[in-house]
C-alpha cells in the first residue's frame, strides 16, 4: 500500500528527540549550536521592515543568483550562467529530491555508495527506479572497479557526496580521473554531486565536481547555505546544472515549491558581500582538532576526518552492543547523543561505529568529552 | 525524454516579468503589495537575535503546530491532533505536491476540475497517474453529475479548490451533500482540498472540507500563511490529514525538504497569538468592492467574486483577441498586467476572460482602474 513501505522515523529525529527527553548533550543531528554571525542577523533585522515578503521569481531572487555565480567563480574559477544553470532551493534536500524526480525515470538504475546519507534512496524509489548500492572501500574511498561493475545500460545516475557524510572523506584528483574513465564508457550516466560541506574541508582542498570539464555537461551539484553559514533551519540551498538538465529540474521545482523563502534569500544575498567562506574550513578544523584532543584519553578510537563537521568513532573497545543500542544507552547512561553509523548502510550493518557532530561551542564539546572520557 | 514535456514557463512568471519590463501595474500574479503587519515584522526583528536558526523538527515547530490546531478549533470547531494529523510545509504548493506524490500511484486517476489552478496536474503526471479533467458549470459551480460520471474504480483522488482560484467561487452545503453521496459510492477516493484562501471569503462563509464528518477520514486539507498573512514570499503553509494518510505524506516530506524555514515558523507561531484571521474577509471584501466600483464605468464586465483576491473580467466588448494576446497587449499598450483565464483550462480554451489580483493598496487599484477605464 505505502509507496515507501520501509521508511520509519528518521534516526536524526529519534536521536534529537531522545537527547531532549534525557537532557543529553546533542552531538547527533548535524547542526551548530553557536550563535549565527551578527552581520547576518543584523541584515535580517533591517530587511524585515523592507519589501522582502512576497514571492521571489521561481528560480530564485536574481541578486542572490548573481552572488552565487560570483561565489562559484571566486571559489573555483568556474563560470556559470545564473539564469540558465542555477536554482535556489528550500535546502539541499529539496535540490536532491527535485533533481532525482526530474531526471530519473522508471526502471532506471541509480548508483548510491554505501554508506550514504539517508536521503538519496527514497526519491529514487518514488520514481520507480532502482537504487544500486555499491560499498565504499574500508577506508571509505570509492572503489571505482566495483562501481564500474555495477554500471549497466540502465544506469542513469551516480550519486556522490563530497565531502562525505558521515565519514568526512573527500574525493581526490585520482577519484575524478577514474570517474572520467568510467563515464566515457557510459555516456548516459549523469552525476549528482551532494557538496553541502564543500567549504568544510581541512588538510586537503575540496574539488567540486562541476569544475571538472568532463562533468560540466553531465553533473548536478547541490549545496547548502545552512551548512556554510550555520543556519540549518533556514533551508536555503542551491543547485547547479547544465541548462538542458536544469530546464527539467526547474519544471519539477515550479510545482514542488514554486519559490523559496524570500527574506532568507534577500539576507543571504547581502551577507555574501561580506562573509568569507574560505574561513570556514579553518574554523571547523580547529573544532575537529579540539574535539579530537579532548577525546584523546577516551576509549573511543577516532577515525580520520578530512571534511564535514562529523567525527566517526569506534566503540569496539568499550562495548559489544550494536550501534543503535549503544547510542541509546549513551544517551540514557552517559548523557551524550550520537548517530549510529549503521543508519547509513543499506543493510544496516553494525560496525561498532558512531558519529559525533562537532559543530558545537567549546563548552559543549568539553562537557560532552568529559562524559565520554568517563566511559 | 522529459518527464513533463508540456511544461513551459508559468504564465505567472511570464506576466510578472513582462509587467516589470514594461513598468506596468502588476495585477497578474497573486500577491499583496501593501506592507506586512508591523506586529509580524517586529517579531521577526526580535527573533532574528534569538536561537531560531537551526532545524525545527521534521513535521514542524511544535508550538506553531499547537497554534494551528488552536486556529482550526477556533475557526471551525474542528479538533485535530497536531502530532499525528498536521504538517508544516514550504508553502501550500509543497503540501499539494507532497500529498499527491505520497498518495497517488501509477495508473490511478485523479479528478481535477476545469478551470483549475495550474499546480495539480504535473505532480499527478510525475506519479504516472492520469489527470481526469471535469468541466465546472458555466457559473463555475461543480457539476456533480459529470464528476460522478468521471469516477471509476481507478479513481484515487478528487482535487477541490475552495475558495476557487481563479473564479472566486466557494462550495456550498449542497455541494458537500453531493460530494458525500458520491464518496459513498467510491470508498477508495480521497479528497485533496486546496483551501489557501480559506479566510478570504465575503458574503458567504467558507466551509472547510475537513470539518465535514464524512470527510475527516478521507480528506487532505492544504492551507497557506502566505495568503492569510500577506507574506506570499515566506512559503509557509500547512497540511491536515487523518493519521493514516499523514504518515505517508510525512515519509515523502522527510526526503523532499526534511523541514521548513525555522525563523518564519517561530514568527508565525507568535503572530497567531495576536492576529485575528476573521478580519481578513472584511479587509478583502472592501478591496473587492472598491475595485469593482472603480471599474464600474469601464468596458470590462465583472464576474461575481465570492472569495479569494481575484476578480475575473470579460473583455468581450473590447476586443476579439485571444486572452493571452489581450493580456500581453494590455501590458504593452495600457500598462496593466493580468492573467489570461485560458491558463487554467486543460485545453487552454479562450473565453475572453482575464483575472485581476486586487490584493493591492488603494493607490495601485486606482491607478490601474484609471488605465482600464480608458480602454
Ligand atoms: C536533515 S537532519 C540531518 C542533518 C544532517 O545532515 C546529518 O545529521 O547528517
Ligand atoms: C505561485 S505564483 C501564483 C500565485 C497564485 O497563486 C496565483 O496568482 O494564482
Amino acid at each position: 500500500m505505502s509507496k515507501l513501505p520501509n521508511i520509519t522515523t528518521s534516526i536524526f529525529t529519534v536521536m534529537s528527540k531522545m537527547a531532549t527527553e534525557y537532557n543529553a548533550i546533542n552531538l547527533s543531528q548535524g547542526f551548530p549550536n553557536f550563535p549565527v554571525d551578527e552581520r547576518l542577523t543584523d541584515i535580517v533585522t533591517r530587511l524585515s521592515k523592507e519589501n522582502v515578503h512576497q514571492y521571489t521569481p521561481m528560480a530564485g531572487y536574481p541578486p542572490l543568483m548573481n552572488k552565487i555565480a560570483k561565489l562559484t567563480k571566486d571559489s573555483y574559477n568556474r563560470i556559470i550562467n545564473p539564469e540558465t544553470e542555477l536554482l535556489v532551493t528550500a535546502g539541499a534536500t529539496q535540490g536532491i529530491f527535485t533533481t532525482i524526480l526530474a531526471l530519473v525515470k522508471e526502471n532506471d538504475e541509480v548508483i548510491i555508495l554505501d554508506p550514504s546519507y539517508d536521503s538519496y534512496e527514497s526519491p529514487v524509489l518514488l520514481c520507480k527506479a532502482k537504487p544500486v548500492r555499491v560499498a565504499l572501500n574500508d577506508d571509505y574511498t570509492p572503489n571505482w572497479e566495483t562501481i564500474e561493475k555495477a554500471c549497466s545500460s540502465k544506469s542513469r545516475m551516480i550519486i556522490i557526496n563530497n565531502p562525505h557524510n558521515p565519514t568526512g572523506k573527500i574525493l581526490t584528483e585520482n577519484d575524478f580521473i577514474q570517474l572520467k574513465n568510467l563515464l566515457e564508457k557510459y555516456p548516459d550516466i549523469i552525476v549528482l554531486s551532494d557538496e553541502v560541506y564543500e567549504y568544510i574541508t581541512f588538510e586537503e582542498k575540496h574539488i567540486s565536481a562541476h569544475t571538472k570539464s568532463f562533468l560540466i555537461d553531465r553533473c548536478v551539484m547541490v549545496s547548502s547555505f545552512g551548512k556554510s553559514f550555520h543556519i540549518t533551519g533556514w533551508k536555503i540551498g542551491y543547485t547547479i546544472a547544465p541548462e538542458y538538465l536544469m530546464k527539467e529540474i526547474k519544471k519539477v521545482h515550479q510545482f514542488l515549491v514554486f519559490s523559496v523563502n524570500s527574506i532568507s534569500q534577500f539576507a543571504i544575498s547581502e551577507y555574501l558581500d561580506v562573509v568569507d567562506v574560505n574561513l570556514l574550513g579553518k574554523f571547523y578544523q580547529e573544532k575537529r582538532d579540539y574535539f579530537q584532543k579532548l577525546l584523546q584519553n577516551s576509549r573511543f578510537e577516532l577515525k580520520p576526518c578530512e571534511g564535514t563537521y562529523f567525527q566517526v568513532a569506534s566503540y569496539a573497545n568499550i562495548s559489544d552492543e550494536d550501534d543503535v543500542t549503544f547510542c541509546k544507552n549513551l544517551i540514557i547512561n552517559h548523557g551524550v547523543a550520537a548517530i549510529p553509523i549503521s543508519t547509513f548502510y543499506s543493510d544496516h550493518k553494525d560496525q561498532k561505529l558512531i558519529r559525533f557532530c562537532f559543530a558545537k561551542d567549546n563548552f559543549t564539546l568539553e562537557s560532552a568529552a568529559k562524559k565520554l572520557c568517563q566511559i
